[in-house]
């Protein structure tokens, strides 16, 4: 083969710029899921297939990588039989693992296939990629990392307090300041289909409401009208085109909007419980608001829903979310487990440090200085600071070739190695080194002891 | 779906613990490729099937497993074709992914699709996961982590010397005392090939050779015969079998026995370059020790092999390997790319480091202290003060339930969580906390200030 190999569309490879940029995000956000007390798993990167289908709808089956059974996969199938299946038929016969699609559905099936082994409420933290036929697109791939933590076991509204100080806390961190952290019910949106009298239209109620900020108004409106929504139901709902004011006076409102709806309260008392404790609390960056049109996850959040938008200078959708469900586990067979999580979108959180320049320049740090190369004996002598100064865990390394030294010295320039140690004869004799500073090209003669304290 | 749940074969889930101790020890492994020099990259799970197939052999070609085109994916068979077509011939129709079998070919690929933004020569390493189809055995999984450290585009000596010392460096780090490193050299099992006269034969004779261990000599030697090898070339590596002294008294004896072979003089002096450094500058724990009968990878390998076997009080196989290959990225059509690497065994590492309890109690840290929780006016005082500790980066955490003390007490002691804090209507009063010892039961009464001292 000489044709320049590629990789599969939708997938990419990471440089050790963008490792290290990447790490150093993974680690902001592990070292807080640890400060919080969450734990980590890890899943297989495929699971059977029964575990994953019919879990995400049919979009979600149709966008699952299926992965072909080991061997003859066809000595199942009849000859007869293969002229008349169709692909969907033919993919059960032929396939048995796929590729995992999230990290919420195999945290529930390491919920029920482990519980006797788990001690609740358990807290735990999952960074791992996931795989998606998703058609590629700016900023969508094929396979990216999630980073979720989840509390099952426990209703306490604490931890949607928790999460909502997690969330800060990263965000603060990395130095990303001015995000906002909305948060919504799921019981907020039935209560408010329920006095309208439109709890059958729930979905596309909301769909429709979750777009004012695209289509405004009028156009909202429209469109719960052709989805059947009364005149009078909108007239009812009309104080949410305008929701603006505090949290507390967007909870008075609510509550006002809400009277008459068990459901509705619920949710409203809820809220007030997360937004009045974090007040007390405070947070280090971010700000809270309360999104009466957020509706993400619909299908299967029962109580809070949360959305990170990041700072507004950034054109950028939102960089977290999460929620409450309370039914986790119920489709792999263990009832009555409620759980709570949040999710951090890896990819643009990046995209977003990349363009506010958040990255600390020591992100990147690569060796300290380079031991420019002029033969064996020299490199003896180099390799011998060099395993003391590793030793006192400082980052050197040898040119391994004695090439010209002006190819050297450009080596150790485009790798913005910040030192050169330069060692010839009469080093070697006064037992020294010329330690060179790349930047300004300074140089100077100095020993071990005066090297490890210029190298530190 | 009510039946329990489970992961296919040969896979894994690993729970808080386990991660913890897998991190620990990719975490060494990472600083220490780093302090080396090295820089991080990553590649996509899944590559082009072209890119992956043929590279292995049959054998691997088999393991690979392939992932089902998305979509339609009969929608190019023919339905009277599906009749005759065999599975492998159905296999390119239906599937042009397949996920990564190892690090080093996708490796390959990224040098050659990347080569213009790479400064050559390149210390890279790699930590991830890899996919056989492999049966399932003791110690041997479907997915499993590969960690990989390498240089490209230098044929220097210096940098075999410097694996030696990563590896010592990396085992003397996770306290694993007494490992040994064997090394050998691909142009030596050739030239001794050459001077019996059996060149065509180097396969058949180095893998009987590397059984001297399991077999004894008379079974190597009858293994020779049978393949073919003549009694009087068996005679002339006779000094092969009873092979001990120091590594230079077995440089001498190699010297002797390959005086007549181009190759395997240079075989000699690549050894003797590599020890004879590594003497000078020393090792930490590790031994290094000249194995002639050590025959991995060699149909790639070029010059030295690698193998580090567990310290000899364990029964473990080898721990990690690598060499010299000549021609990394020739299958890719970039020639005169020579490389050379090491990899490190990660799963046979964690068995023996649990084995010799060699990781460190701080590995398993959970929260230094877990608040009680006896409702939300004790829970808001409770996170106010949780809320500070972690800003000062301790571990803490509360209850979430307010649920029987009991259960909350044991809670903690199953996390193995050392210290509870209460607080009750006393202490809110007084702006106190009781600080209780879960291990002697011993409790106190302390400020705000003295609670930081005493968890930090």
């Amino acid at each position: 083969m000489s044709k320049k190999p590629s990789i599969p569309k939708g997938t990419r490879d990471f440089s050790p710029a963008e490792v290290a940029k990447r790490n150093y995000i993974f680690s902001i956000i592990k070292s807080n899921f640890e400060k919080f007390g969450f734990q980590p798993i890890e899943t297989p990167s495929f699971e059977n297939s029964e575990t994953l289908m019919g879990k995400y709808g049919e979009e979600g089956d149709r966008l699952i990588f299926k992965i072909l059974n080991s061997g003859d996969f066809l000595d199942k199938v009849a000859a007869d039989e293969l002229q008349t299946i169709n692909y969907k038929q033919l993919t059960g016969k032929i396939s048995e693992k796929a590729l995992r699609y999230d990290l919420t559905v195999p945290f529930a099936r390491y919920v029920v296939q482990h519980q006797n082994e788990i001690e609740f409420p358990f807290k735990r933290y999952q960074i791992q990629p996931v795989w998606r036929a998703d058609r590629p697109q700016k900023g969508r791939f094929r396979e990216f990392y999630q980073c979720d933590a989840d509390v099952v076991g426990s209703t306490s509204l604490w931890q949607e307090v928790e999460l909502v100080q997690l969330y800060d806390s990263v965000f603060s961190q990395l130095g990303l300041k001015g995000t906002t952290i909305k948060i919504n019910n799921r019981k907020i949106l039935s209560g408010i289909a329920e006095v309208i009298g439109a709890s059958d239209k729930l979905i596309d109620f909301t769909v429709a409401l979750d777009k004012l900020d695209k289509i405004g108004e009028d156009g909202v409106k429209k469109e719960m009208l052709e989805k059947g929504i009364t005149e009078e139901a909108i007239g009812k709902i009309q104080p949410l085109f305008n929701f603006t004011g505090t949290i507390n006076e967007k909870i008075d409102k609510l509550s006002n909007l809400l009277s008459t709806s068990v459901e509705g309260k619920k949710g409203v008392e809820e809220l007030q419980f997360i937004c009045s404790n974090i007040k007390e609390l405070g947070l280090q960056t971010a700000s809270l608001d309360l999104d009466v049109t957020l509706a993400r996850g619909l299908n299967y959040y029962t109580g809070a829903i949360f959305e990170v938008a990041a700072p507004k200078e950034v054109a950028m959708g939102s960089i977290g979310g999460g929620g409450r469900y309370d039914d986790l586990t119920g489709i792999f067979g263990l009832k009555n487990m409620s759980g709570v999580g949040i999710s951090f979108g890896l990819d643009r959180i990046a995209l977003v440090i990349e363009e506010l320049n958040l990255f600390p320049e020591t992100v990147l740090a690569t060796s300290k200085a380079m031991f420019i190369n002029f033969g064996d004996k020299e490199a003896l002598y180099s390799m011998k600071a060099i395993t003391k100064l590793r030793a006192e865990n400082i980052k050197v390394e040898l040119y391994p070739d004695n090439a010209k030294i002006g190819k050297q010295f450009q080596h150790a320039d485009k790798r913005g190695i910040p030192f050169a140690v330069l060692v010839g004869e009469e080093e070697i004799n006064n037992q020294e080194f010329t330690l060179k500073n790349l930047g300004t090209g300074e140089q100077q003669k100095v020993d071990y002891d005066k090297l490890v304290v210029l190298l530190k």
